[in-house]
């Protein structure tokens, strides 16, 4: 009550002060953040959060349709013109499932969850999903087990130095180090009949912290569920690639989707792995492949074998995205998108909802102000996407529905997913570096009472002096690199680049529209739950943000980012910031480029010498490396000279900005408007990333194998991981185009700036 | 039967060719070299492996002078001059002993091994040593424990940031990343009253292979026994420092004895060291202090204490060296040393006794020589040290009792200990690096058939590919360089440089004796059994070394050198390898300081800016890091200058000993050998490093704060690691000065050699 009050006479003074000045200046901009921050309430984002996650809420569950009609209710009650848009995807879901050790003493892999004693929020009335892997492939196989360690493709080199391989074998991978759905998919290009993965306790149980509930590490029989679509070829829906699925569409057949995986896959949990990898004979791996568990870790093959059943439903299911709208009273044809999913694996306690409800409150305050009169100058339109966790689904459909007009009219794409107590992390496009970092100086960090900005800075400077032991040396520099320019103030922070993993890719990897995704994290823990039964409202409230302190923190940094860039008379990008990070982008892959050359040509040499016969253990086995190309010079001089353009153009363009902006005539300011709306878009040409046409973006592209992580001039950058010299000619000319391209759009931009 | 029909016909082939050449020809040497490989005989290095090893041997027990009597009758049978010398020393052994962990559940660490199913050689009639850690300080505390990783320097900075420390505590360090001496000496310094040191499985237990005895590694109730006198101060003798502990020493005061720890400290277990830390509270541990057990690793302190308890008897006892020697008929007066220990803590299968077996097959097989009618040129000293594992006892007190003979005569000392199968490791003074190349391109390795400076190289080459998790980027930088070198074989590979940690110290690093150390290993594991009951016969013939194939190897090459320098007409010295490591080393050094430079201050500004405390967690318990000095610039010149002199010397000595040494006069000749038998002297002036004068060496030494680790050039060197300046410029000076007379030395000896 005492906060309502406060609220109100706060929105009176805001409304005072909008209506003395219809064209908010600084002073306004500060008034009416300060009026938004005075509608977060921590407590009602708690009640909303025990609401939505009080059962599971996954794709096509009961609890999902009714958070998706909550969420709509509650945008409406806010003031916001919402409805509910639902499209027809394609989504399997278990029917039967099997693990078994067989042999002497068979054992039986439990493929549910316990209650958690003391949880009262993870004993449901309603079903939880069991362990299970969206879009595998479905099977009944039996075979001896292999380890691979992380699955990823340096593993499966090292399994060959190792003399095995996964040849009709069933692998047996722990998660992490890169996307999940790469380790079946690996495991079938390698052979591998079947596969399993299992969360070792050294990346996320006992050996990280205590286990849930004494502390927030997963316990002994934690599931990690998830998708593992190949969404590296695209997400969504697998039928309908590049258009919304509507009942309209043309859908392919389910055999030729690319993104099911022919192979099936089970996650299971570590109490279960021990008993698995116990009974592996073989090779004792190498140190960087030992887990956590008290055990000797082997390749395999297991003794006796496994045999893994899985079975899906795959009918068509609907899944509802919640659009919720504030239209602009100024340039109601631009749009500042703004999304977070709902549906989660299972309560969804911290993954998706300590995001939903940082929107939700956004969206409340806003409405708030609206309220007491004021109106955006653009259009913002809020969206709480379904069916994120099997594959992006509710956002890439709707994303290819609306391609047309979000070209037209997106200024920017802001996501949100899983938050945590912590530090400050924005990825996303570096045009907006800037202004993210406007807005993270304006933001008080509650812990330590300076700006979030400053604690990030101070986190990347300390992480640089405390290195973890999983960096490599590269890691090790780049990260002493960041921390130089965190401790320059006169330097704006540096943010990531995107790969995948939450509902901005259609938008910024299909689409070309700029985005940022932001998350407070670090000191919080939810890995440890993460896609289980244990992500409860209890364990984030315990663990991770206790009082919802980060939460609402969250939506004060995107509710300013959003205010900002809704009521801005003038473009927000610095364009500086974009060239920075493409020219560090550029540094990185000549040094992959001559890495590599200086791999190949040490390989070679150690080959003709017969040097990893003679460095091999002759009583264990052991096999020879996959052989490397040699790598040719690359064509590389038009990439470096668009580079070079770029730097002219975009320091340009920031210079006469700063110089004219201000003085601008409205309509030079519209037209540099309609100019810089669609700049990022030059970036994401049309014929997309090889083998993937997709991902048109050729700055910005989750990896082809690491799947999340993002890679950077992805054209360029993947083909020579791959060895495909040919592409990395192709894309360095391609690359160098779209980044020619963007220089030219900015010369424009500069071009009306400078009054010309 | 066979073999020795076999050996006669060579030796006789061996005979005549001696007959015809009295100043062996390269043929002769190869014939002589062949000879001594045919006596070299597996079956018999085994049979008395088993009964060397067939009861416990620790310094004071029954068998260890058995044994000690039982070398001796073999050096004379094998018709060596041989003698037993000895020494007494202060010798402290176990009274009393207790762990116990207090509270509700109280649990009593047990501190003696079980015996092993199936191993009948760990099942003795004599009493083994319990749990023990020599010249610990004794004790009876209580108080809670804290966990501090390896117990190293880093270890307590990192401990400084998680906000705790040690006063007034016990401390439970694992073993590994330092020598075990330091562990407790550290804790002691930072005001710890009690240390227990435990196996962590990630460092030789589970983690790392299948525990004995179903594979090598250290088994749950497995212990490390081993000794934590103060060694970098001095070794030997704590009493009677410098000096021979002969009756007529004059000794220290046991509690003036610089050497002797003042806190109690005891080895425990893995099984018990779960128990004990899984009582432990406070903050999780950053992931790089995490061990294997399955529970979360926290820096404590428990709850409850722990009480600890021991109590010595600290009596003077014998030890044992046994001294064989074999008269130089045209040299007598130049010695050839060669050494191994014959103590162990347990058995000693394979520490030391693989390469005692080695020893006694060279000093057969030199007898069978000799009984032909060979006779070495040089004297050649054979020594089997009793009391190396207590701190290098009988080498120590031997090298200084005869300190002054070894300078005027000892060309080199070569050492072995522990040996398994695997790749050659050679270590020691670099002028001899050439020659250890030259047998080792002589030697083959009987798993792949190519000499064991190949395989060796090839080993160097592939590690450099496959970086082990624990390397730094310092680490991956110097094995890159070394792999390029190992690469190119127009050069000699590298050997490394000797800390301590073996009877070579007090040759080297007190007397200035240039020393060599060999060893086979890397395949053969005995890490998880050392210093254990379980370092057995058994073990070492089913995982070490089976069918003693490489400790037969090692005694061929420790042979062909021994025979070399013994028999040599010519110095064996190439200068031009000396300088290239003493110029890799100030590289280093130079890097050192840049990179000292740097870190003090990037923590001065974050220090200013409050980086550390806006990066830490507010909840968790955390501290400011230790306050880096300012770096100034140091007196490096005359440094420089001194190795640029040094490169001009030690080129100009190779040059002119390849165009003539051949060809010089017998007087010449006599002259030169005169000269290069004591240069490395010239290393080692008398003032010493800065507290502890006892290492004289100023380009090989232990660190003070690593213990076996080397560390070279090491007055400059860790002046700057500890913040010493003053230091580093005065040792910059002094290692100069020690260069020079090192070049200067050379100098003599080439105008020798160009006939002035």
């Amino acid at each position: 009550m005492h906060r309502a009050l406060l609220l109100t006479a706060l929105s009176l003074i805001a409304l005072s002060a909008l209506a003395a000045a219809p064209a908010p200046a600084r002073q306004d901009q500060a008034t009416l953040e300060r009026n938004f921050d005075a509608s977060i309430d921590q407590r009602e984002m708690g009640d909303w959060l025990k609401t939505l996650a009080a059962e599971p809420n996954h794709v096509g569950s009961p609890h999902d349709k009714q958070n998706a009609d909550l969420i709509l209710s509650l945008f409406k009650k806010f003031g916001w013109d919402a409805h509910i848009e639902t499209f027809n995807v394609l989504y399997p879901t278990p029917v039967n499932e099997t693990v078994e050790l067989l042999g002497d003493k068979p054992f039986k892999v439990s493929l549910q969850e316990p209650d958690i004693p003391g949880d009262t929020t993870s004993r449901s009335e309603q079903a939880s999903l069991p362990a299970y892997l969206a879009y595998q492939g479905d099977g009944d196989v039996t075979a001896p087990l292999v380890y691979v360690n992380y699955g990823m493709r340096n593993d499966y080199k090292t399994l060959a130095r190792l003399g095995a391989d996964v040849k009709g074998k069933i692998v047996i991978a722990r998660y992490g180090a890169g996307w999940r759905g790469l380790k079946p998919l690996l495991a079938q290009q390698h052979g591998a009949i079947g596969c399993l993965i299992y969360s070792d306790p050294s990346d996320d149980g006992y050996s990280v912290d205590a286990t849930y509930p004494h502390g927030p590490s997963r316990p002994p029989h934690g599931l990690q569920r998830g998708s593992v679509a190949d969404i590296p070829i695209y997400p969504g829906d697998p039928l309908t690639p590049g258009v919304g699925a509507t009942p309209a569409a043309t859908r392919l057949d389910r055999a030729k989707a690319q993104t099911i995986l022919k192979i099936p896959a089970l996650p299971i949990s570590y109490a279960d792995a021990q008993v698995l990898l116990s009974s592996m004979k073989g090779r004792v791996v190498p140190a960087s492949w030992r887990g956590g568990l008290p055990i000797t870790y082997r390749v395999g093959p297991s003794e006796p074998s496994v045999h893994l059943v899985v079975k899906s439903d795959w009918k068509q299911k609907p899944v509802y995205d919640v659009i919720a709208m504030l239209k602009g009273s100024v340039y109601p044809d631009q749009w500042v998108v703004r999304g977070n999913h709902h549906d989660g694996w299972v309560y969804g306690g911290t993954d998706p909802l300590s995001g939903q409800i940082a929107l939700l409150e956004e969206a409340k305050a806003m409405g708030e102000l609206a309220r007491h009169g004021w109106r955006p100058k653009r259009t913002i339109i809020y969206t709480s996407w379904d069916g994120e966790e099997p594959g992006l689904l509710g956002s890439t459909e709707w994303a290819e529905a609306h391609g047309a007009d979000l070209k037209k009219k997106a200024v920017l794409y802001i996501n949100t997913d899983s938050n945590a107590r912590g530090f400050l992390d924005v990825e996303g496009s570096h045009d907006f570096e800037h202004l993210a970092n406007q807005v993270a100086n304006n933001v008080t960090d509650p812990e330590t009472h300076v700006s979030i900005a400053q604690r990030h800075r101070a986190k990347v400077r300390v992480d640089a002096l405390e290195p973890k032991p999983d960096w490599d040396s590269d890691t090790v520099e780049r990260v002493k690199a960041d921390a130089k320019i965190a401790a320059d103030p006169k330097r704006d922070f540096q943010i990531g680049a995107l790969g995948s993993g939450s509902d901005y890719s259609a938008f910024l990897e299909h689409l070309g529209v700029p985005s940022l995704n932001l998350e407070f994290g670090d000191e919080g823990d939810s890995a440890g739950v993460y896609h289980s039964r244990y992500d409860t409202f209890e364990h984030h409230s315990r663990f991770v943000d206790p009082g919802f302190v980060y939460d609402a923190l969250l939506a004060k940094t995107v509710g300013r980012l959003l205010l900002r860039l809704a009521d801005a008379d003038l473009p927000q990008q610095q364009a500086g910031n974009f060239y920075d990070a493409v020219a560090r982008y550029y540094g990185e892959i000549k040094k992959l480029a001559g890495d590599k050359h200086e791999a190949a040509d040490t390989q070679a040499k150690l080959l003709t010498d017969k040097g990893f016969d003679l460095a091999d253990d002759p009583t264990k086995s052991h096999g020879a490396p996959i052989t490397l190309k040699p790598v040719p010079k690359f064509e590389f001089a038009p990439l470096e000279n668009a580079i070079d353009r770029l730097k002219k153009s975009t320091h340009g363009y920031d210079d006469a900005f700063r110089k004219n902006a201000a003085k601008l005539p409205d309509s030079a300011r519209t037209k540099l408007q309609g100019i810089m709306l669609t700049l990022d878009q030059t970036l994401a040409p049309n014929m997309g990333l090889p083998g993937r046409p997709w991902f048109k973006n050729l700055v910005y592209a989750p990896g082809r194998f690491t799947g999340y992580g993002a890679k950077t001039l992805p054209g360029v950058r993947e083909a020579i991981e791959d060895e495909r010299w040919d592409d990395a000619n192709k894309y360095a000319k391609l690359t160098a185009d779209a980044l020619n391209a963007y220089s030219a759009r900015l010369d424009q931009a500069t071009a009306v700036l400078n009054g010309k």
